[in-house]
C-alpha cells in the first residue's frame, strides 16, 4: 500500500465517518436548528458536551442570547432532514415551520427538542471560546430525552432498533454495521 | 415508543457510536500511546484537532512537555489494540514495545506514528484547557500520514478497503455499513 506522509492537508476529512446531529436553541420567540458533524462528550464529572460552531450562525446567536441549547440524535432514515437543516439559515425563515419538524417539550431549559430524535441532551451553556474559525461551544448536559426502546437494558444504542446517522464527508451518510459489533477484551 | 424525559443522566452514552482513535506523544526519550473516544475536529483555517484527555495520563504528561501530539485512525480489525492500549499505562512499561507496535517516522514533529494507522494526524499543541475532569488538548495539524488506497479518488474513506474502528459504550466495538452509503442532497 503506497504511504503518503505530507504538509498538504488541504484534503481534511480522514477523520470520519461522525455521528452527525441537530443542535437547537431559542431566544426570543424565535428557533433556531443546525447540523453539526465536529462535537463531542468532553466530562463526566460535570457532564458537559462540546460543539464547534461558525460564528455568523444564527444557531449561535441564540445560543449566545438564550445560553442554553439542545443537541439531538436523529436516525440515518432522518438523513435527509440533517441535509435540509444544514442548507440554509434559519435567519429569514423558521426551520421547523419550514421543514415541518415536530418539536417535544424540554425539561429544564427552553430549547426545542426534535420529536424525531432518538435522544437529545438539554444543556447550559459554560464556555464559548473561539478555536480557529469555530467557536467551541461547551454545554453542561441537565436532562437527557431518549426512546426507551432505542437502547438496550445496558443503555447502549440497541442497533437491531436504532440506525445512527454518520457523515463521511461531502453529501455522503452511512450507517453502522450492527453484525460487527464485537465484545472486545484486548489480548494483552 | 416509550419515551423517557429526565435529569437522571447517569448512563450517558446516547452519542455514541463513535471512531475509537489512539493519541500519541514522546518527550525524553520516552513514548505514550492511550485510547481516545472523545475527540473532534474544530476548526478549517488553521486546522485543528481536539481530545478530552484525563489531567494524570502518561500521554498527557508527554504532549505537556513535547507540546506536541499525534491522532492515529486505525481500523476495525485493530480493535483488539484499542483495547490493549486504552487497558494500562504507559508509565511503567513502554506500550510500544509490550504490545509490539510498529512506529513509522514522522514528518514535521517528534510524535510516533502508527504503522497500523490508515491515516494519522502530526499536531502541535495550541491549548490544553480544563472543563471538568479533563483536559481539552487542542492542536494544530501540521503533517497528515495516509495510505493512498485507504481513500477514494474523492478523499473520503474507501469503505470497500478500510473499516473505521467505531465504540459504542462498555467494551462493545463496531464498524461502519458501507452498502448503507448514500448521497444525500435534501428534500427542502
Amino acid at each position: 500500500m503506497a504511504r503518503i506522509v505530507t504538509e498538504d492537508i488541504r484534503h481534511f476529512g480522514q477523520h470520519y465517518p461522525k455521528v452527525a446531529l441537530i443542535v437547537t436553541a431559542s431566544a426570543g420567540g424565535r428557533d433556531g436548528a443546525m447540523t453539526a458533524g465536529w462535537h463531542s462528550s468532553i466530562s463526566l464529572k460535570p457532564l458537559l458536551y462540546g460543539v464547534a460552531i461558525a460564528p455568523q450562525r444564527f444557531t449561535y446567536r441564540l445560543i449566545k442570547e438564550s445560553r442554553e441549547f439542545g443537541i439531538n440524535f436523529i436516525p440515518f432514515e432522518q438523513a435527509s432532514l440533517a441535509v435540509d437543516i444544514g442548507s440554509s439559515s434559519g435567519e429569514a425563515a423558521d426551520k421547523f415551520q419550514r421543514l415541518g419538524i415536530r418539536k417535544e417539550k424540554p425539561l429544564k431549559t427552553g430549547v426545542p427538542i426534535l420529536e424525531d430524535a432518538y435522544a437529545a441532551y438539554e444543556c447550559r451553556l459554560v464556555d464559548d471560546r473561539p478555536y480557529g474559525d469555530h467557536l467551541w461551544v461547551v454545554g453542561e448536559i441537565v436532562a437527557v430525552h431518549y426512546l426507551e426502546e432505542a437502547f438496550t437494558t445496558a443503555k447502549v444504542l440497541d442497533l437491531e432498533r436504532t440506525r445512527p446517522l454518520l457523515y463521511l464527508g461531502g453529501n455522503l451518510y452511512l450507517s453502522s454495521d450492527k453484525d460487527s459489533l464485537t465484545v472486545v477484551k484486548g489480548t494483552a
